[in-house]
């Protein structure tokens, strides 16, 4: 078993060292990951300018590119050989609803969708400095040791969020779907030193879908939340409609 | 009826003058669009750095962030009154297939997903240098009447890939689901004049699902293709089996 | 007469539309310009990146990098010719005393040391938003007069500032030594808002050596300040003392 | 004795944890430094964004900003103490002649001309990528035991660069002028992958003045060349002719 780890947070960040510590006990890992904190970077590639890759140690590299640049080249030919799967994370907070979206962590496991097992993002929900690397580690290795006993489907993509909980407060594993939150909270103006206007993007919104069987509620009553996503990003059960919607459009 | 217009090549390209210039004569438009090319920036936030905006004429902001940046700072709190809708573009090449995961075009009409009107991605497929940007600009006016008439969901979201052609031999509009690639092309190594490794990313595969219902099926044969796409991630059909599957998962 | 323009405000600022138009009126001109804002940038050159460029119309050129990039570029192969002189400005904002050091605007005057004729920096001292730069390009132009008439050796460097009045109340032109700043303000803390610190490099300080002589003391008395700048950084004064000083040290 | 360490290749890399490592068996130390490469970062200061700091360990930061940006940081408010002096380096290359305009390794060292001692950059002179590290550290600690034995002016800044060489292979200090370079080499053009035209800043020119007496010299013959460096650019032998330059534009 031959594991490719990436992230958004930073190839120094406790999230990744914490898995590839984890993940490096029973399988074999290379972890390639943005040189820097690349929150929010979602699947954006670098195109504009080339990328560089320093291998820090063996078997791990830092990249200055987005956490997609990172496993995009690691699958184009920067890896002698492929990975059977891609693990991005233990992201430094959640990705939970609309998260997802901007996620560059789940973009990281969204790029190893060619690879012969799933993908898997893991986020540990708990504010801006969550505690509990460890318990989503071995969330990670429980995960990875089911998919060999019981493959998914090649094509899976798991986004899974672990409550920031001692492993033994862990209440179990819930399937979930995407729950959504409203329009983001406003923008931050301020001023820099020299008297004119910044802007920071705002918070997210608050939670708007997050009853049962969303991953908002699953991590708020102590459940791993474990939500398959697609790439496929086609709707299909309005395919109908707008096609006849288009007859209405005359060229 | 007043549309906010974005796009991911930069406010001074010409697809988003000429899509400005032809929207602005049935809508009042507001153009809020990246200070240069931000190609492949996905559904990325800048959330690292603050984000500058000029108004470089009335109704035109020039932003230096990304796609998603500006719709969100638009619907966040920077227009004094949210705009009916969003149309992103006119894009130098299409957006079809894999390639809407990492589009800045899509992203941007994405970001509009509140709004009261369906938010529209438009693309011209032609390689790096497509020509007929009045094609495309005559097409988004076209659906825009025709949202008026017979409005679509509200969380609508359309992409439209246009093929590269005089108007007059357009064939019509084909409702698409998103056809898929191969993966993508090897990277591409280089030095630099200091001799040091360099990575760009390379392009992107060749089609792989590309038959009769696909967005690229459409565009070949001279069609408008346009897909519905959805910002609801959760793959739901595999969501039972992954539950059962969780069910071999032990604490 | 071909002369290069080049600033670190960014290609569309008014201080070089201003500079362009007015010696575009007695010379043949080219500017290459930042495509946005590198105020401080000094001569830092780009080297990790490949740098673009775009003719915006003929003879206007818009350039990813900095200014010493804009010049560097253009006297290594990006013009047909050579220019005959290099200006540099206006400027938004004055470059005195050790502003220099840090001066973009400075920098790539310095760049176009190898030129025939002397390298002009013009900088317009009125805050962040002067006025007058119609008084600044009118400066620009007797000087430019004045070096056709007599030339300065070719390796000169000339940091003009101009005070921001009208043209009628300058008082007229002081060649001048540069002045001293004490050290900057102190950092400013902030938090983003995700509860992050942030730093923003502090004010310059305050005057120290401002008394007659120096560029601070002219233009504070509405006359233009003229410093010749040179590039040789070699302090020869203490060269000697130093000789002595490395006696005492042995291997 | 309170030393601030700086260098513009990055906080990780082998010259700064070599210079670090050697100058804290003799000195307290605190190393604020780049977290990427900024090579030719002259002195620029970053002013449009704000700038993130980390500790990554006690006494070490890695700062998101310039060589300047690092000292500058340090001394307006993010160092409890002011050091008593600032030591930059050791640089993988030489910086030698008209590179120091451009170096982010010097610049570092001209930030720290407010202190109580002088500044040193240390440079390794050897392509890029030289062996003898070891040897640049052992003279810096050279420099540093003679400073306290025999002070030389506060506001003295030196450039020091090293031969790649053995220690027993040194020949000698030198005190040195800076040579000076032809102009650089053409600029590199090449193509993206998208087929776009992008350019590289070419080489450094080749020697022009590099006789006895200059930094090339001295190195060239295996001596450690040690140049007195200057921050006020004033031009003073020419101040005289400029003025009465001047009295030949009117207003």
């Amino acid at each position: 078993m031959y594991i490719l780890i990436s992230n958004d947070d930073g190839y120094q960040s406790q999230g990744i060292l914490t898995l590839a510590a984890r993940l490096g006990t029973v399988a074999r890992v290379t972890v390639m990951a943005p040189d820097r904190d690349r929150s929010g970077a979602s699947n954006s590639l670098t195109l504009e300018d080339p990328i560089r890759v320093n291998e820090v140690e063996p078997g791990r590299y830092r990249v200055q590119g987005t956490p997609t640049d990172c496993v995009h080249l690691a699958l184009t030919g920067l890896l002698e050989a492929d990975p059977d799967m891609v693990f991005s994370g233990i992201n430094a907070g959640g990705n939970l609803g609309d998260d997802v979206l901007y996620s560059g962590t789940v973009a990281a496991a969204m790029e190893g969708r060619y690879l012969g097992l799933p993908a898997v993002a893991v986020s540990l929900v708990g504010g801006w400095a969550p505690q509990h690397y460890e318990t989503a580690a071995r969330v990670a290795v429980k995960l990875l040791e089911q998919m060999q006993d019981d493959p998914l489907p090649t094509d899976t993509i798991l986004n899974v969020n672990v409550p920031d909980l001692p492993w033994e407060e862990l209440q179990g594993f819930h399937a979930t779907r995407l729950g959504c939150r409203h329009r983001a909270e406003a923008v931050i103006q301020q001023h820099d030193p020299r008297g004119r206007p910044i802007y920071w993007i705002g918070p997210p919104g608050s939670e708007q879908d997050a009853g049962p069987g969303t991953d908002f509620y699953a991590v708020r009553n102590g459940y791993v939340s474990v939500t398959p996503i697609q790439v496929d990003l086609t709707r299909y059960e309005v395919l109908e409609q707008v096609g006849g919607w288009l007859q209405g459009v005359t060229l």
